[in-house]
């Protein structure tokens, strides 16, 4: 492809197969925190193949609220949910609750059998993960996992330059994700991002995961070992990795060089360095992915208005239901992204590489 | 100090307390390649305390040649230098030979009673940077290694800027070199830099070297451990490191991740996360560093006009002996990035976090 059709074309979905459906899928959103109020359901409100029936909540107070703000007909308690009421109301459930808490709202979606669209990371530990995983195996239904990146044009675009060999052969790659989470949600110690069982880690599973798996994603490649270093001066971060910088070498022999932090100052980059060339994505994961592109000493900034990756996300998804094939960050693919992350916390530990395995 | 400050006397020397000398520091340049030839001697012609009196090579045209380009009155062999001829026309000598000659030359300098301006890495391996600086203290010489980031304002503001507190408490590194050394010397096999005994080693030794020692400087921290991965899949680097990828983890509690090549697209990047703030060299060791200034959103971009790099390092180390006083980077501090490069080459072996020790 020349560089013309790149720009001309940048944010074309290349993957959209179904653009005006009989019916839109509808979504059982399970998890009313910030990313599902200020993220998803303005998103959903905007995708062109997605809409919200039912709200699910701990609280029935949030669930009224949030529910009358995204015009939900339904409005669930956990155990309602758990329990299948107006399970015909929803076509498919988006799951944004603590992480060690997703393989149940799996099981009843599964029991229900309803397509799941589930928060990274996938569970707060591989053995959960992995029961996640088979538990929709079993029940023969449809898992996405949210990887943003993965719909967003910026990304798509390095990936097929990368194919294309822009930067001749892929030799390293650079990633940092870094944000002051607090600036989000409350310094709350008893937050459920800062509780090892909930959250199964923090500045690993929930940020550096970004580059990790948009490495995995742009090189086509997964991870052989990895190493890493965690650290936690914060009070707060007693029991989580405040900060981390790790290193994964992958199949093709690239490693990539990461750091990421729950509380710094945002930081957000990601760059493919090769024998010919250099993509780079700087910002890259909060939304605002701007793609540049060096070789030989020239340059090419793409100056693109940013997507909604949320839009983008979902609409993938539901286009993928309706038109009956498998999303390509499945729950095989997560579980890549578990492992590697269990690795680097294991390495933090022992000092030592650890190779990853099926 | 306030912003308007920094901005003020951005490229001011805080170093220099000569600036009128009755006699400047007679150089022998020794090993006249490109570095030498394209950097060096242009830079002692721009400076205010240094002069080329003698040159020194292996090969007899080379020298003559480069002499008459340099203004040098006197041109030495190898031989000739190690029997001392022409000694008194020297104060100092630079050298700028393969890393695994740089002892037999010191010693030499060191029998003159002179003064030592030594490239890094100071030798091709630590036992040998070790009798490097044993020579140099038992003949009491001045032993200063090249690292030219300790004179970039740039480099010096953002340390500065690290010591008052701009980026709160420090947290990550993100450090990145690379180049395509075939644009600068024949892709010949036989280079000495990809010679694993001549060199020590490439990527790391020679450029890795590069955000790792300016980490140590901003940071006014050393390193306890190390861990990273070492990739040569060109066939001329059959013998030594073409990518390398590394984790160092320093005394403070920060920890770097960085990616260093010696055959990719150019690449310069070096930035520290604090809780408050990032300070960011990009690029960063090509002789251009540009400083950016980050803190709760907002940014400062400090355009100034890059400097001569080895101008200011040839004047600080002229200016450190015209008044009497130890350079900064000298030989113990380049020990320690030694003991950190061998680390690194360990752990690429033996899969394990090594410990640095003095």
């Amino acid at each position: 492809m020349q560089l013309t059709d790149h720009l001309a074309e940048f944010t074309r979905r290349d993957w959209q197969t179904v653009s005006d459906p009989d019916e839109r899928i509808r979504f059982a959103l399970i998890g009313l925190g910030w990313f599902t109020t200020e993220r998803v359901i303005p998103a959903i409100a905007e995708s062109d193949l997605c809409e919200v029936s039912t709200v699910v909540s701990g609280s029935s107070e949030k669930a009224d609220r949030v529910g009358d703000e995204a015009g939900a007909e339904y409005r669930l308690g956990y155990d309602e949910f758990h329990a299948g009421e107006a399970n015909e109301r929803y076509d498919a459930v988006y799951i944004a609750t603590p992480n060690a808490t997703h393989l149940d709202f799996v099981e009843s979606a599964a029991d229900f059998g309803k397509a799941v669209l589930c928060e990274k990371p996938l569970e707060a530990t591989t053995a959960r993960a992995e029961k996640v995983v088979r538990t929709c195996e079993n029940a023969g239904i449809t898992l996405m996992v949210g990887y943003r990146m993965h719909t967003n044009p910026a990304v798509r675009r390095m990936r097929e330059l990368v194919r294309e060999g822009f930067v001749g052969d892929p030799a390293l790659v650079e990633g940092a994700m870094c944000q002051n989470v607090f600036e989000m949600i409350s310094p709350d110690p008893n937050q459920w991002r800062l509780d090892a069982d909930l959250a199964g880690g923090s500045a690993l599973i929930d940020l550096g995961i970004y580059p990790l798996n948009t490495a995995r994603f742009v090189l086509d490649s997964n991870p052989v070992s990895a190493q890493g270093t965690t650290k936690s001066p914060h009070e707060h971060f007693s029991e989580v990795d405040q900060h981390v910088s790790f290193e994964v070498e992958f199949e093709t022999g690239v490693t990539a060089a990461c750091v990421a932090s729950q509380y710094a100052q945002q930081r957000s980059q990601f760059s493919v360095i090769g024998t010919e060339g250099r993509l780079t994505l700087e910002p890259a994961f909060f939304g605002e992915a701007q793609l540049t592109a060096e070789r030989n000493g020239a340059k090419a900034d793409f100056l693109v208005e940013p997507v909604n990756e949320e839009v983008e996300e979902f609409d993938y998804f539901a286009d993928c239901l309706l038109s009956g094939r498998d999303p390509e960050p499945d729950g095989q693919h997560a579980l890549v992204d578990m492992r590697t992350i269990e690795a680097i916390y294991e390495s933090a530990k022992i000092d030592e590489r650890i190779p990853i395995t099926a």
